[in-house]
């Protein structure tokens, strides 16, 4: 059982997790740390978190389990504020989209990972933010990516997997640099063209037109483009390397989609179209295996 | 009220149109004609069609209202077995996702797209196929796009608008050419980025784990690549040039971005981002009123 729970950035993800940690009974109280007055006071008013605090001060190291929840490009400065009062005795985790950028920071800061920060990266989300939005249900049957390296303390590391389990996420293991390769295709990429694509739609004259007769599947093909602009910006220049290279393969396709349908070469454009719905029918069956 | 509604091409789209005009009374009898004694049989067994045949032949001047639901690759076929039977008293109209090459096909076979054929496009669909997917209510609050010339027969016309209108749809009219620009924007363009994603993910050594890792935003992303390839082959191949323009110009897009990311550039990244959030908010806005 945790004492305090120590939530850093409540927002969609901060509040679901101090959420789902109450309902569960995993903790005594939840101690909310926010720079914005107004998240803090919504999140007291909702019940979400117990205390109050607007900077990472004296009240932190009695919190013996530590979450940061802040946008990937807020983490940074939150590490630094954590070192004064960073305690050994703690466990500290974070949510943050990219790992390699946030495991720098901490290098950086601390001459190394410290051996009881589990990074982590709950692969749940949704286009809302703020504690307004967020849910104590959020993580159960999510998958939840944790990057221990080899100097972790497996006590930390085993009582952080213990807590995602407990909120019913399924964890899985891996390093800073497989996590942000693999991210950066399933989420990064995805972003990003659906930005690019939402945005140069709606830059047309006949932008309403191109809305008003847009059906169901424009709409959840563009549903991410409706994601915190914010938020994608810190994640896509903290993983930047990763996402150049895909977003250059993708720029490669397209162009060889283009010559396929100048030439009218129908094997070609046939053979991709039939590739990508086996690899999409291989994703569901993956999805389905996973929740079996 | 329809004496004989003769569908060409038994599958969703002609399934649904059968099954939703039977529910509403709007027929005394359906005439299902398709190439597949499989799709036939079925279509026949689950109660879709009255009458099966596997040809365009004499039954199918006593039909007075013809909806030709084939994919848009085999619809030209399909216009040059119709001239020898084409009645000037019934009403004709079709379903293809794309309508120049197909007003192509009437007058390169009638000389003209006769007046009683007004061709159409409802926008509905789903990634699931065959007449066994059918639903009789597929087009409630649907837009169906008809698009008539100027030598159209008013009745005809009154009666199409007439019979989608009762089967739920929103009617819009606009020429050939408006129509496939717009559907190249919102259904076209899409479905080849996430066949080109997809399919780019699909081929590289950690896609199990991409895919085992991936989250709802991409799998709602990537819906679309779950289509039929076939039908979108055929349909990519129809209105090519105006898929070629927008698949390029996303080209350039996504090139723009991949510099805006090598040079960090977060105010444009940013302009980007919040600029494709905002359109995609329009969109939501202009289909709240829509329904309304």
């Amino acid at each position: 059982m945790i004492n305090r729970l120590c939530i850093i950035g409540v927002g969609l993800i901060g509040g679901s997790i101090a959420r789902s940690a109450k309902e569960r009974g995993l903790c005594h109280e939840v101690l909310g740390i926010d720079c914005h007055t107004e998240n803090l006071n919504k999140a007291k008013s909702l019940g979400v978190i117990d205390i109050a605090s607007q900077s990472i001060d004296k009240n932190l190291p009695a919190a013996d389990f530590v979450v940061v929840a802040t946008p990937v490009g807020s983490i940074e400065q939150v590490i630094l504020a954590l070192k004064e009062n960073y305690s050994p005795k703690s466990v500290y985790t974070d949510v943050g989209s990219t790992k390699v950028s946030i495991a720098k920071a901490l290098e950086s800061t601390f001459g190394d990972v410290p051996s009881n920060f589990i990074l982590g990266h709950p692969i749940a989300g949704a286009e809302k933010s703020g504690v307004e939005a967020s849910l104590p249900g959020l993580f159960r049957g999510k998958r939840i990516i944790l990057t221990p390296n080899g100097d972790t303390d497996h006590e930390a590391l085993t009582k952080v997997e213990a807590f995602w389990r407990a909120l019913g996420g399924k964890i899985s293991i891996m390093d800073v640099f497989h996590h942000d390769t693999v991210l950066a295709a399933t989420s990064h990429l995805p972003h990003v063209i659906a930005y690019a694509l939402t945005d140069m739609l709606g830059r047309k004259d006949e932008q309403n037109e191109i809305l008003k007769y847009a059906a169901g599947g424009f709409k959840d093909f563009t549903r991410i483009a409706s994601s915190d602009p914010e938020m994608w910006l810190d994640i896509c220049l903290a993983n930047r390397s990763k996402i150049i290279e895909l977003v250059d393969q993708m720029t490669v396709e397209l162009t060889k989609i283009s010559a396929m349908l100048k030439e009218q070469d129908s094997d070609a454009l046939y053979t991709v179209f039939n590739r990508a719905k086996s690899a999409r029918k291989r994703f569901l069956d993956l999805q389905t295996d996973d929740h079996s």
